[in-house]
């Protein structure tokens, strides 16, 4: 890998100061990029010591990366790679909880939990509690209750966080999917829904951004202290 | 006014046997017509005898309406105006509940309620239920539960009947209503929150069309008998 | 199957007092989840003893399911799996109509057959009767007729429940699909026509949910007894 | 008015030869001009002899064109001026039907009728024959079926033009109005079911373009004849 | 094929009468069908002896049809298949210039020839003739001008009929296509230059939909007799 | 006064224990509500002695207000009513940046620092600093950086969130807003570019949702304590 | 107005180096600002000596403006003040033409007009030449082709930069304006039409922004030269 | 390739002039055209010695192009192929600077680089300095501001034009890309922001227009002479 460096010059510009400046380092997105790239960008990183968190990644990539890289970690549902570490586990801080609608909607939710994880936050994942059976989130609600911060994910008319924000007092970080179909139009629904809740409390981030939410979910969270 | 009915000729074409063919009149839909021509239709519709409801009234043809027919009724919130009576209020039957998420939702709230009632159907508002604190709307359940049909109004995110159709089982005709500002785009966020609710038991009608949930809500309701 | 249970509690979460609460267990939407997940779900609500009705479900969920539970049937063209019985044939109410107008629209309309069947309601498929030639639809009008509730199956421009409403006293349950190219921007011109109808009685649901009007139109149908 | 020539070449330059080119003369289309600018234009076209057809032109324009021209005739209804006869009535050929969904609809009908009248096409208007009571215009249908071009206008689902293509053989041209609210979104509705209508035989004008319709029709009724 | 009609029936219902109601028979859509739908209702019309043009078909379909009637002709750019005739080709009446801007939109002009030809009308076609280099427009002008009806087929900005509209005194039926990518989102742009045309003499079909310009280009062209 | 809480009951349900529930007392949103309904909502908190912050108020409301509750304070940027006290200003805690693009979007700041302020939060207002003069926003980066939360507030393109994202370390709120003109559709282009930025850190509320802002970044700068 | 540059910093920030930095001036955009905020930024400016263009200016603005500064000129169909010079008329550089397609397309084009002049370039205003009647085009195309710049203004489809810019070899900036109805939408058509332009060379701008046409073409026509 | 010329006049008018007329040769856009199409296109050009610029060509007729003309040239980023000179690399005048916010729009920029190159222009391709990270951009300025003309090419929100506008006194291109997910619909939210820019001195192509972005620089750069 030691030509790596070079190569990734001709296509990327890696923010190596990012941490000093602003205390995290950078994060490789990996949607848009050709597999080839996204490797010798992670590989530039590792170089440098710089610990990597790779989001959007699919499968091929991830053989590749952990080919070159036995250390690095693949979650297929988050579609996330790790390697090196930020935090070590046991240091992790304060609690987010990310709560989740339904079943289809894990993805996005794993890929927020992952996040704020590598950046050293504890979490909870709480599943399928959407508002269709609304007793499901009045039974969750003394876990959710204990997080910092909330990161709610749903997708279809997206109520949980408006009902959330009603019941809680952390802020909460909505995350719109495109689970749906038809007048869903790929999360645009959802996503209306979040900006236009009826609750204070809520900010909204782009459909599907897990990452997003995860990232300035940590950076609340961390306010509160060990 | 008894000439109303050639002048009406020239612009209109009332379905005078509506109500045989298919048990209600013609209702008038003022929006978008000249005061003229919607007093000249009430006009013609008095003279051959049909019991007249008039939406979208605005004050100014309510005044010449009610100068011309005395014993017509404008009720300025639900903006409709009744002249004549389809069924007794004695003879109401069921009960519709008409479900209001904010007080900025009671005018379109109150045409259901009025359309309802003039076709034959009992009503009982309530308001101010919406999910920003989900205990109010628990609190009526009670009452919410004793109804044939339900009609929800709301605007924003529009998530009450997402909540309401996992507590009931009646059906529920959702209202969208242009409640909200920004990214609610004159109620179209609503609208597609309602059409992609994650509960079923729904169906949605035009954004701030109270007539058309209060007239199909009243012919659910006439189902059950009396 | 022994440990379908504990598996699905990590990704899913039963409503499975939801036949107690309203009346009618919880369906499971196939779409956006893994073939796995589907089985798994219809695993434990089978322990239980729930009866099941999936939607959106695929050809290969089908086989997988069908290995698992011979008794389990699929209809390919409506797409759902029904897997025990909550209604036994017999006993099916009243009547639902549901008219389709183009042969493209069959598998939305089987969608609503299947589910409101399911439920309990006995249904007649009337096909192929768009407004294009009108009079296909007024010589299959006596049949619409019967029935205590119309479900309306179109795309394109889906003036099929306009014209409907002008003729028939049962509430209409319109349901626009992504028939149609160019300019139907996959449904939502007829989902556009449908709120917009001119005549009074109809509510609408999303883009090719044919279950949420089956599902809905039971309800309805329910109303009138048996 | 002798300087009016000078002062329109600044701001407008009158295609005078287009009569010659295409067989009509230009129309002067009012909005987004100011009220000067028209009355030059017009008092412009006067002075060469180019007889005059003014189209979306509001009263205060057609108070000052009339002072200058006592001859002018100001239609209120469908917004047109005209000063000078490109046509004599009694030249008028063949002709073309201008069928009108709803009284909300009728000035954009007139304006087409206006427009049509002008460049030399008998026409018949027949208004208030939408859909949701379909008898109404079977009854007129006699009366359609004489015209050689069909104009149809109508606004919410515009589900007129669809019906009608199915009993004429004539071809329609579909003008979508402004009529209605909420989801109609300004005509949008209208405009996207005629261009999906399930029936061939129509093509479709911009929303509220009675001119264009009546331009058309015009030219395709005049293939056929005296 | 004998037991075709009855396959049919559970899926179609052929307009059998429509040649004689409205001078031409029914057209086959084959999109959104099944290829065996298609084949068993084209089956069914030439059962009937009614001459077939089935549009929007694939070549997997073509082959079926042609396997089963050898008569059949398929025209892989149009995407159409003819199974009988509606007029012989020596009895086509006046003509139908079909003006094309770029190389992308000739199937969808072709689409638009083969209709009109099979309803009886002689047309011409003429290609590559955008306004960006609007010399070649011009050097061609003379055969456009001997038209009685033109099809101007444009995608990207679709300026053509615009320019034409301003040169000829023919009606112009105008089609977008989905040529172009990035904003001109599917055709959106080349329908909405269209509507907006600031020349009249212009009505519009569906993107793509060179079978409704076809075929009314051919009611028109008809009017001017033999 | 004594009698509004009676009314008050017919169109609204003040959520009096919402401080107890989640910390905070409810906020009354004024568009949408009649001035006399505004009023008597507030007159009802007021007896309940429940401290009021009352958003989007126009002056003609404030001016009633103010006649009834002397005390009460209208901010006519920001729109903003209070009236009582929830946080004494001595008590604020923490630091939040309030960041401004351009001078038009200062009322939605203001509402931003005027609803901060009430829950108890130290506020800063930084104007002017927008992209198109980047080191305007360099030379008070300073001031910016003491902050625990930013509140972003552009409209246009909205860049400014996506360039501090890159500079500072607290997590920021963007706030897009209507400023603009043509394809900025009424903050649609803003939404969309801070929902879209290429930094993370970054949430989103609503097009001129400076309360929602507020609101958030308030109970994120309490989690740091005094 | 001494003491106009303390208000000012209150709610802006001058930019007064950008003179130094990129060689032009900040300019004052109007629309969005107070005319109070605008005044006190115009006399601030003043005070500095940078002389001030001003767009999107009311004529109540112009007043204020006129009535502090007698040497401020106000161009009420461009709807710019300006106060100052930048660079005498006597010393204009180079040629943009200024080609505008309707008469109602005159303000955004003399706004474009405006602000090259001020900065330093010579224009030629060419007016109503749009594609509907070509020759006009035609006609002027001589003078078009002296320039080294064209701007080219057009609503509607907005074909005109299409046709130009298959005709003349100098780069071409588009803009849109909202002259037209209905499908238009504002603008949007002409927008997409010009993005979507079949020729190349064209680039464009905002709806209605003269001002950033004029000014870019002045930066492109002073690459020439003198 | 004798026969081509022919069977090319079949569905192609090659603007053999247009260098004459304009300077510069036509250019070959791939996308919706066949393969053969284009390549019969490409060697008609051949044979009457008009260089070649093919653009959005796919490696399966990059294949063909090179088999049959060994001479041609493939850039499998940019997807151009080039076949013959325009001008010789040594002549190339001036210098464009692209610059290009991430790794993901290095296609698109590539797409400009080639055009401009192959027209005669210089270029400098400075990649990945997005705003994220705005140092990266500080350092590289130094070479950006020795352009002529710039070329901003960005994803995501698109904020890289309005950063760049404040610090350089050349005009700049900006190029929306489709690089985002979600809300960035395919580019539209990059398009929006760039049309939105607060600072001015930027015009833009449609989304992913490299070639035109490079065909317009070019222009612009020539202005500028050797």
């Amino acid at each position: 890998m030691g030509s790596s460096d070079a190569t990734v010059s001709a296509f990327a510009c890696i923010d190596a100061e990012r941490q000093e400046r602003i205390g995290y380092p950078e994060v490789v997105y990996c949607a848009g990029k050709t597999d080839s790239q996204s490797l010798d960008i992670i590989g530039s990183m590792r170089e440098r010591g710089i610990p990597v968190l790779a989001t959007k990644a699919n499968s091929a990539l991830a053989s590749r990366v952990l080919a070159a890289f036995p250390d690095a970690v693949f979650d297929d549902t988050a579609r996330t790679i790790t390697l090196g570490v930020f935090c070590e586990p046991q240091n992790r801080q304060g609690l987010i909880s990310v709560v989740c609608a339904g079943t289809s909607d894990i993805p996005v939710a794993m890929e927020a939990v992952r996040t704020a994880e590598f950046f050293g936050s504890a979490t909870e994942l709480i599943c399928d509690v959407g508002v269709a059976g609304i007793h499901r989130l009045f039974s969750r609600l003394g876990d959710v209750c204990k997080a910092r911060v909330i990161i709610a994910v749903a997708g279809m008319e997206a109520a949980l966080p408006s009902v959330l924000a009603g019941l809680v007092s952390a802020p909460i970080i909505a995350v719109p999917t495109g689970t749906g179909y038809g007048a869903s139009f790929g999360g645009l629904a959802a996503l209306l829904g979040m900006l236009n809740a009826c609750a204070p409390g809520i900010s909204v981030v782009n459909i599907d951004n897990g990452f997003g939410a995860g990232y300035q979910a940590n950076m609340i969270n961390k306010l509160g202290g060990v």
